[in-house]
């Protein structure tokens, strides 16, 4: 049976979500999956352009829609899509819940870790897709799309199996009343909490789609997937292969369901009003995440824009700083919610262990690696990915007339494989700490605000109060003296961001690896949800303990 | 030191949360007090009447209030208490957040516990002001606000304690990357929310606020008590004791202050709203608590009004059953939230072992029984305790006026100790299935429905409609049959309503078991909060994790 042939997998994430040392169940290396995995996904991936996309196990479509643009060659793709009235789609899964909810959890953590095994035997065509809708590079949209949003689906599966586990299901309850006693038999039920909708972001179409969805089918809830319409085929990819294995298995394929629309006629709204849609995830812009939010009657878990800071006060090596900044900034232009944009430097300049450093070189050095970078054509176009949207493509070329100096100008880089990539260099331009007009908002796409400060305590200042006005999911730190970083990690953790101190080399704040770290805090305006901790799992069900007495 | 002299309770508390077998540190038999603790506590209950409360440890009151009536003798207890500006209780909070965030897990967990130990001292004062403002007979006050509360408390330290080490404090992440790897060192926070405000009621004063108040300070977060102005006197003696043993052990009194209000010049609202107010813990009517529940920017728990059902199905021994129930609903006189209310019977009557029972049958013994228990002098005054509210009393003397047929109209019952003791028997009205507008809101009180069903299909659909439009905290079904057993389980359940089965004797569906029942689902409109289980915890928290780059 599914409930054990996994056991030894789910017992290990389990472990690992609790120790939350490194831990990896699908390696992010494509070599893992043999030599020609990478050959055989771009052909299978070919071979579902320009015709509908007919894998999903759904009934009942009532027209077909597809608008995806391939950010690397501006060509449609050309797959077409079955749409579903949300009435129907809201009642399959009503249908398929019951089941679903009295099926047991060490089954239901089997099943879904099978249907991972079985998303796993896509992951290159999901690569190709991923890449092809939102723009990332083909070893990014490898690895967020497929080995890293597994574990993140893993990871929920096994916070889920702990907890639904955590009490006995039933139990002997035994008050001792002086010579006698009075015993009750209590059982303990997690009760799912009703359907759920993902309503996914063009940027990154599975990575933050599935631990909401295997959040509500491991506690028993069915799921609805409303994806961006620009990006649909990663998900459809991996819905379909959820939908086979439930299939296979004996289960509704309806548990989890695909709902696509198109931009003129968008059904978000509706399935987050929809009275039989209790759970809601989210990830995209913070006015619909404010407004999912507000919903009545509804459990919701958001991720939301948020401004991220860097912030320099003093480095041993400042190349190895600078080195690893640039990439930062450079890695898929700015598009990740984990992405840095405001650098806050004092106006002094830093020390380094080589010497203090004006703020002016500091500036400059920055401006040569993030140059020497970007126009290396081995790295720059693999590293910058391409612009998901066109909006953000021109938003990010115009970015040079926001104000304050400009450092260097985001003009179009070369990309040899793809003559029509949307490619940017990042724009980078210094503002004083006075341009807060400038600097407080999300500035999405390849964009890096320079602030000059008078000093790290000003930083530190500003960098809090951005936080907690605007949201934030990271803030890299870099500081060589102690007090100062126990002051940072004191003042960002207080509202709710983490920071990361002195990276250098092959790690990079826009980095957060499942088992180990929390994404989103869900303390400051960024989000009110957390991959992967309890309140994701626990707040979409309910234990209900009846009692009976035993005569 | 405090960290480690509890260690046992806490062990042995967080050992108990997962088991949930029977569990209680403290006694719940006043003699388990010595014989001498209740001759004492009347008295120096009474020592504390008719003067001015100094035993709080705040400082700046701007006046005092106090408007106490006993409802056994209709006299004003006399006590006032200090009031305090609400910008500077909020800001007194603030002031000794950072060093109570920063005291750890244990040492937090040590005083808390200490605390307890302190009330314990003060039992049977508190019982005694608990009897004398909301008409509890001794015994359950003694047991509800003394016993019982500071169980519920340890039940909160402990998850609270459990939840907070869940993660190691600080740890070594390796990623292997080829022959080399990358290090950091990760640690995690658990950074409190902030200021809580936990809002009383006036007839459950301890017992309803104890488990926010420990909740809140085992996560690190100051609190501050609105007790209801009719209610101050029980929770002001254990807040005393707590604030003693803060200051005792170095830690800031301020960490929970008590903010009494009077009835002219009520402050709930100012506090809730107060920007530095981040945590709300309320029990009382559905429109505050629903109120409260729509505030922006605050993690709230309420527990509302419900109403409870009693599904009578069949039964073996009917004398047995109707036994408990008279009792069940004549216990302080309705004024549990966990009271039985509406009586669905079917009416073809019922099965039992010694035969059919029609429906008239089964309705005159349940009011034989009702008749003999509240008219016996030795166990009704005790069991019905006193109305604490006046407007209750008067409703519940109009009750007969609000339709269907008068089975026992509720008239004065006279108490032998308290000959102005503001006591009624219930009133018991037989309504029929099409009175919705009678039984379909809580009649808070000494009033008990019973609505005629035609099966016991139709009584389940009607019990689990009440539950999903009006909340419900419990239900007591009675059924020999395993189908229909399930059938209740399942249809209650689905509706996040706990049934407990064939309850006779000496014990009551109105009874939550601390360590073992989880008390208000969270999941219908009776409440959004559950004692205590893991989200009434984690939510007072956030998980933060920051790195460090390891050279």
């Amino acid at each position: 049976m599914l409930a054990t042939k996994h056991q030894n997998t789910i017992d290990a994430a389990v472990k690992a979500n609790h120790e939350r040392t490194f831990y990896s169940h699908y390696p992010e290396h494509p070599k893992a999956y043999g030599e020609e995995a990478h050959a055989k996904g771009v052909q299978s991936y070919q071979q579902l352009l320009n015709k509908p996309f007919k894998q999903l196990l759904q009934t009942g479509e009532t027209g077909w829609v597809g608008e995806e643009v391939s950010p690397y060659t501006q060509e449609v793709l050309g797959v077409t899509y079955p749409t579903f009235a949300v009435d129907d789609l809201v009642s399959r899964a009503g249908e398929a819940a019951h089941a679903w909810a009295h099926t047991s959890v060490q089954e239901r953590a089997g099943v879904l870790t099978e249907t991972l095994e079985r998303i796993k035997d896509y992951f290159f065509d999901i690569a190709n897709a991923t890449m092809h809708t939102t723009g990332q590079s083909f070893m990014m949209s490898f690895q967020a799309s497929g080995p890293h949003a597994n574990d993140r689906a893993l990871e929920a599966i096994a916070t889920g199996y702990h907890e639904l586990l955590r009490y006995p299901a039933e139990l002997e309850w035994e008050k001792p009343m002086g010579k006698t006693s009075i015993r009750l038999k209590k059982t303990f039920r997690a009760i799912p909490k009703g359907t759920g909708v993902v309503i996914g972001c063009s940027t990154f179409p599975v990575w933050n789609t599935l631990p909401g969805v295997y959040a509500n089918l491991i506690t028993g809830n069915p799921v609805i997937i409303k994806p961006h319409p620009r990006a649909i085929l990663p998900i459809a990819i991996a819905v379909s292969a959820i939908q086979q294995v439930l299939q296979d298995n004996g289960h509704d394929p309806h548990l989890c369901q695909l709902a696509p629309d198109s931009s003129d006629h968008l059904i978000a709204k509706t399935l987050a009003e929809h009275t039989g849609v209790k759970l809601i995830d989210y990830t995209g812009s913070s006015a619909f995440g404010n407004y999912v939010e507000s919903l009545p009657g509804k459990t919701v878990f958001t991720e939301k824009a948020g401004v991220n800071s860097v912030l320099l006060d003093s480095v041993n090596d400042l190349d190895a700083v600078i080195q690893n900044l640039a990439f930062s900034v450079s890695l898929y232009s700015g598009q990740m919610c984990t992405a840095p944009q405001n650098f806050f430097i004092p106006e002094t300049g830093i020390n380094t262990a080589a010497g203090h450093v004006s703020f002016n070189d500091v500036v400059q050095r920055f401006h040569d690696a993030v140059v020497a970078l970007v126009n290396n054509p081995k790295m720059g176009p693999g590293t910058l990915g391409a612009l998901q949207n066109e909006n953000t493509y021109h938003r990010a070329q115009e970015a040079a007339q926001l104000g304050g100096k400009v450092i260097l100008a985001g003009t179009p880089v070369n990309n040899e494989e793809f003559a029509k990539a949307r490619v940017l260099a990042p724009t980078i331009l210094e503002v004083s700490s006075a341009d807060s007009s400038i600097y407080e908002k999300e500035l999405f796409g390849p964009i890096v605000l320079i602030v000059k400060t008078k000093d790290t305590t000003h930083t530190i200042q500003l960098a809090k109060q951005m936080a907690q006005k605007h949201g934030a999911i990271t803030c890299a730190a870099y500081t060589t003296d102690p007090a100062t970083k126990e002051k940072i990690t004191d003042e960002m953790n207080s509202v709710f961001t983490p920071v990361s101190f002195n990276l250098t080399g092959f790690i990079w704040v826009n980095q957060h690896a499942a088992f180990s770290d929390f994404h989103v805090s869900g303390g400051n305006p960024a989000g009110n949800a957390s991959f992967t901790n309890q309140e994701f799992i626990i707040k979409r069900f309910v234990w209900v303990g009846n009692r009976e007495m035993i005569a």
